[in-house]
């Protein structure tokens, strides 16, 4: 296929200004946020309607050209990063909230809103879209969904997957798929959203998202606990979700070395001594935290008693919530005190992570005895984020042989090579360590079915 | 295929009385609870370990042969009939819970497996399994995955799909599917499960399944409520969860029709009188009832001060609470009185149910005077059940009439034909009601895919 071919086509239904050739522009959109090395697009495409987005792809299929779906590009798994000749479709003008039904609970947004702006909708008409992460003023609702994505409230609300209803999706022959379903039940067949969603923009393109709302919180009762070992976590865990009728929206673990870290090199407040074996952040939002406060603190003191918790601090203000975040949140300032550095982004069943732990921090140990391992995460969720560096001489050998003892300790506590953000092109290499070859082959038929001339952003996630 | 070759490849690896081919036994395989026609099976199946159910689906991919997977056989829709020549393949000796994990919150069970067994080990343990439907003793855990069974608590805890964490599938060539997820979060690549959930046995079977568990409850507020209109309905509903933080764990909307019936021909005792225009039945299960009866009736009486709600009743005992349930619980000895009745099972966009529900009335009753239609459904998650009877004459062209005209309705409201109870064989006339023929394209793609000798339970939810 010659570039004048396609550009000459595209030109017959795209205005100038839709198809971006310029090297310096087109540079911007060869890498996400992964930072994994991009190719130039032969043209950074921007539709601006569904229909644009069917000529595209049917175009595209017809000349066996690579497209490379990209949203707010803050991606940490590669997905979004072009690799070879492809043009970059960027969902960018499919952009803003096309209706929230407030009856129903859900809204309708374009596959380019940002989802900093549906947290805002949703809070201005008096719900919570419960979706979060760092990344919320770039990222985008259709990368978010493509993408399965997490962060840091899936304990409460469960990841991407969990609160979407319904999607419009274009197909790699430009199909368009017309699944903008409001309801919580619909079981008229296969229910084939969930092909779509986490599929890294393979299967289809995803324009539309509904996405269900769940009721507005008024704030939340926090509180920053040093406990004994990964025992009392767990079990803190589960009285606290029994108690607080599953109620807990965070509970996020920092093990020893990572809160060191954050209350020295990271500049944070400690507000509790760095010397306990680990720390919980936990808190409960609630349409009114001060009356639930006394219930939040009779099952500290439960936990005081049962010997779980050793020490502790709760709250007592907005401004103290804030603090006790910035240990947890401290991760950005954190990180490049020990680059280069590899961040590893695992989960393992609940009850095997306190040793998988264990496991990870001894093998580090004997093999790199000067390399920092921060062990930290959304442990609720069974997620954990490890961070390892900075890697000797910035070796890539030494960074394979890091990632390859880690993964392999995954792979024996039955965890997964990637909690929450994806496989791209960063976790290819790994994926087999959490998935068999029939699970492999099977995502391989699936891909040939939607995707025959395998244009929908090839090479990633797995090799055909 | 001769049935004497198949017969006499089972007899190689399966025992005797696995291979039951007594006509009598055979015949109470034939049919389901939907009570669609259905023909003897060439012989039931009993596999007691997912290598055989491997052995059994192998074998009949190569000679053609079609197999119906069959769970507790409580399905309302067909799925689980046998029609044609075909080999009914029982789950009922893939029995028994094979795990319980309290510090990761899963159980692990066989597809066989009672759902009452699964709720009662997970209560012993301190946890609620919240998948609850009426045939809980007779359904098994795989048939109400296979089917996306939905129940009483979905406002609160989601569909079967929303419960499961992971699955084992045997494919239809034999290939044996391994995905024991135990994990919220887990982005290895495409999320497999999604397409066995809710398939109803057509792209594989289900041996095993990991479910997630929640937090104990130990009792409920509950109230049976009378107000003025469906507008007041979706008021109140919005309003609870967001004061309750989300809590409201039933919300179950009974038209005056169904309660008047209830009350009368079901015999209940009428808490409320009979003269409102609809009525409410909304529980808040959770720790401590106590400790949230003063929050739950705040929200009651800002309810009557909006005028939402102009009459109550608040269950002060479990005695009371059983009473209320009672009315909505009536249905099985109520609707025998207006039979032969045709029974839907409709979901709409909760913001669209008022309006449909009163076209829907008017419709039948300008189409069909002396019949009954009764209207009640678990509204806050979108889901009617109505149900319209008696047929006149048993005239399968009027059924066929009042269904269309119901449906053509829902279509109209962007409504489901199934809201939980799946398509099956007797929801098929109307699948394209809900989808579109490039989403039933995709959906035959698919099956076309997993199952291409077109073995599995064949002829349920679409023609291929």
């Amino acid at each position: 296929m010659a570039d004048t071919t396609l550009l000459h086509e595209l030109a017959t239904f795209l205005a100038p200004n839709q198809i971006i050739t310029d090297r310096d522009v087109c540079h911007t959109y060869a890498t996400d946020w992964s930072g994994e090395a991009g190719d130039l697009p032969i043209a950074v495409l921007r539709p601006k309607t569904t229909e644009e987005v069917s000529q595209i792809l049917a175009l595209c299929n017809r000349l066996g050209c690579a497209v490379v779906p990209q949203g707010g590009m803050t991606g940490l798994a590669g997905g979004a990063t072009v690799r070879g000749t492809a043009v970059a479709l960027s969902l960018d003008h499919l952009n803003g909230v096309i209706e929230l039904d407030a009856d129903s609970a859900t809204l309708t947004a374009w596959a380019g809103t940002p989802l900093e702006v549906l947290q805002t909708v949703a809070d201005d008409a008096g719900f919570l879209f419960a979706l979060d992460l760092g990344a919320r003023g770039s990222c985008q609702i259709g990368g978010n969904v493509a993408t399965n994505a997490g962060g840091n409230r899936v304990i409460r609300y469960g990841m991407a997957r969990d609160l979407v209803l319904g999607l419009e999706v274009v197909q790699a022959d430009g199909t368009v798929l017309s699944m903008l379903n409001k309801m919580a039940k619909n079981n008229a067949a296969f229910d084939l959203k969930h092909l779509f969603i986490g599929s890294e923009g393979t299967l289809g393109v995803i324009t539309k998202v509904v996405v269900k709302l769940h009721p507005k919180v008024n704030g939340a009762n926090t509180a920053l606990l040093a406990l004994s070992d990964f025992n009392a976590v767990t079990q803190l865990l589960r009285y606290s979700q029994q108690a607080l009728s599953g109620l807990v929206s965070a509970f996020e673990v920092m093990w020893q070395d990572y809160y060191s870290a954050a209350t020295t090199v990271g500049g944070k407040r400690a507000p509790l001594p760095a010397t306990y074996p680990i720390y919980v952040l936990m808190d409960m939002q609630s349409a009114d935290p001060q009356a639930t406060e006394a219930q939040f603190e009779a099952v500290l003191e439960h936990a005081f008693t049962e010997g779980w918790v050793w020490d502790a601090v709760i709250a007592q203000s907005q401004g103290d919530t804030n603090d006790l975040w910035a240990l947890r949140d401290a991760v950005s300032e954190l990180l490049p005190h020990y680059a280069p550095i590899i961040n590893f982004d695992i989960s393992f069943p609940i009850s095997r992570i306190g040793q998988a732990v264990e496991e990870l921090k001894q093998a580090l140990s004997v093999s790199y005895p000067d390399v920092n391992a921060l062990f930290f995460g959304h442990v609720g969720d069974g997620n954990i984020h490890l961070s390892v560096g900075p890697v000797p001489n910035n070796d890539k050998a030494i960074e394979y042989a890091i990632e390859k003892q880690c993964y392999e300790i995954a792979q024996r506590y039955q965890g997964s090579v990637s909690a929450e953000h994806g496989i791209g092109l960063h976790k290819k290499p790994w994926l087999h360590y959490s998935r068999t070859e029939s699970e492999l082959a099977l995502m391989r038929s699936l891909k040939r079915t939607l995707d025959p001339n395998g244009i929908l952003n090839p090479g990633k996630v797995f090799d055909l």
